[in-house]
């Protein structure tokens, strides 16, 4: 099946805005067998009108992102409804849905807003969970594609995918014997010591398809098979990596390790330093972190180090605030203040500025006190805050990994 | 002019590898007035062959990247020589450089990778060096567009783009007259709110345009026309936006905090519960924010609102964590216990559990303390936890960008 995705928006063309749409749709469709066979970015408003026309005579099935909002510049609906000769008609169900989801905001309905309401006569509404416009629906009619019309902000779009959009697809798509894929996610490997560890016995498989996704601080391995070739796989991937794969069902790390806390009834408390709150946020975003996540300390002044976490200014004085000792009072005074069963903490130099010859930008230290001796870490991250950030955060995240799978 | 980017690659289309050359390439030339009219991904291959011959008679300037290198599925400039009639010779200065480069390298040379200084006739050879393959321009001739060819890898890619073909763009385009753009960051407002506002006005001017982005909590209004028109648009812009612009710079709320901050040399302290250290994650995302960033609480579980912030646990019993009281509580808690300028609290229900009916998932309440009297907002975000810790920090970011602006 040839398979066309349509990404509508001005800010993608004018640069502002990077395009992650065709990433997430070809990996969520190659599951099914399916592939992207030509992917076009267009201008918000009538220009969506030639590229349907284009490629109405060449797809299977369109996936067309973006243009189904309020303002004057979406134009997707009406373009659609007009090149199938469909009537834009209002769907009071989904009117009401609307009306409901703004009134509980309290935001006033105006005409503009109501405009996302008028649905193409014959098109499947899928719900948007997370914002106002829905997604739609198309069936193919005669030599036609099929044609999905999704909402342009991923938040909305990416749950709609994986709710609405792949039941669908999995009608569509008829596969004699069905494509399986293990995904295992990796954590403190590098992509190309992923693929020398376990590459050249997956491809020794026949009827096997191998993929890397390479993340900051993990790395997806992707298994495509039969059922028989994946059971074959896994042994050899169990074998070679077992202690590094942290999920084989798509969890973050931040949730398998939110997951093992609860089963042990532990609790858990953070103190950071460079990471500025990202670790406690990563854990809080998982739901259901409250029964477990105690309290998190952002000790970014050294005054905070010692007030907070009862830091011996004198010990930041001689060794540094960026110091194995440090790292180590942190966690330990964390799990102290807190009462938690574990306590994580980082120290270190984000960058750009604050480094030195003895300890350069991403120089960082994370430690891990409770359930044992408290362990320190040193590590050297030279990048950019974020990228910094993510890797300290991911470093500190499996040493506790690492402690729950042992005790 | 009409420009087409025409993205090759299999990678891409898996959804392997993150497209980031639109975003690149859009940046490099909106300067010179043009901007990208359409883009498009193929797979690596003949596919690429399809894409010109529709492009070549709608451009007039097409930028082709990947498929140069050695390989058999790299065929971008053997199709584009034949497409253009023009017969491929071996570029021995060229093939001097490849050879000279592999040498260094302690790389054999073999007869694939001499394909590399292969040039259509006419071609001008733009160097690689950060690479094997060179890129290649071809001069427009007649209604044809002008070519450009360039290799896969942003890295070999970004520098040659700066150093060898803007300054042949810069020959091709006679811009008459610059088109500029203006973008606003908009906080507090809906998307369909701001165009209510300023859109019917803008529109009145002649040679404008304008696009709405919304993001998560914000809204950027981009107008686009000449010098004159930009500045009628300014003033309708103002008049009706003025105290919602937090940037006319393409700064980040958190930006503007920490600047803010910094030039009036205050500093700030946060306490969080519902946003679990987002709130001191995006502060610390800013570099410098150790200027002016002191401590963060991510005080949790109530005991820790007790015992870092002071909260009397008989209010927290009375009222409940989620409360005006406590909100306010928490903000002055902070900024005592850090001696920070200014302090934000927030509290509030992420969900998917712990709603009541007079506390529903999605209320929160956010605290400003510090600069004057305490203020405390009132808020409802029902939404996954993701976008309600967005919304309530940039709420939260917001209460003090307004106060920041008036004292």
């Amino acid at each position: 099946m040839r398979v066309v995705v349509i990404n509508t928006g001005t800010e993608i063309l004018l640069g502002e805005v990077l395009n992650t749409h065709l990433t997430f749709i070809a990996r969520e469709i190659f599951p099914l067998g399916l592939r992207v066979d030509r992917q076009m970015s267009v201008p918000d408003g009538i220009a969506i009108r030639d590229v349907l026309l284009e490629n109405f005579p060449r797809a299977d099935v369109i996936f067309v992102t973006g243009g189904l909002g309020p303002t004057t510049d979406d134009l997707t609906r009406e373009i659609t409804a007009e090149l199938l000769e469909k009537e834009l008609v209002l769907d009071s169900e989904l009117a009401e849905v609307i009306t409901r989801r703004l009134q509980r905001r309290g935001i006033r309905l105006t005409d503009r807003i109501l405009r996302q309401a008028q649905v193409p006569q014959g098109a499947l509404v899928l719900p948007n969970d997370n914002g106002t416009a829905p997604g739609l629906y198309l069936a193919a009619k005669g030599e036609g594609p099929h044609l999905f019309l999704l909402p342009g902000p991923p938040r909305e779009l990416q749950p709609m995918f994986a709710q609405s959009v792949v039941p669908i697809l999995q009608r569509i798509v008829r596969q004699e014997e069905p494509l399986l894929c293990h995904t295992y996610r990796i954590v403190g490997m590098g992509e190309s010591y992923v693929e020398e560890a376990i590459g050249a016995d997956l491809l020794a498989l026949s009827g096997i398809e191998v993929g890397y996704c390479a993340r900051m601080g993990e790395v997806d391995l992707r298994v495509l098979g039969s059922a028989i070739v994946l059971e074959q796989a896994d042994a050899i991937v169990q074998a070679k990596l077992a202690t590094s794969i942290f999920s084989t069902s798509g969890e973050k790390l931040e949730e398998v390790i939110v997951r093992e806390l609860a089963q042990k009834r532990a609790t858990l408390a953070v103190a950071e330093s460079c990471t500025g709150g990202f670790l406690a946020h990563r854990i809080t975003n998982v739901p259901g972190a409250s029964a477990v996540f105690l309290a998190g300390y952002v000790t970014y002044a050294n005054e905070a180090k010692t007030a907070a976490l009862g830091i011996d200014p004198t010990t930041i004085a001689r060794e540094g605030a960026v110091s194995e000792t440090v790292a180590r009072g942190m966690a330990e005074g964390a799990q102290t203040k807190s009462g938690a069963t574990f306590a994580l903490a980082t120290t270190g130099i984000a960058g750009p500025g604050g480094g030195s010859e003895a300890k350069p930008v991403g120089t960082a230290y994370v430690a891990l006190a409770g359930g044992g001796e408290t362990i320190v870490r040193h590590l050297f991250f030279p990048s950019d805050r974020e990228t910094f950030k993510q890797l300290a955060t991911q470093m500190a995240l499996n040493l506790l990994r690492e402690r729950l799978a042992a005790v």
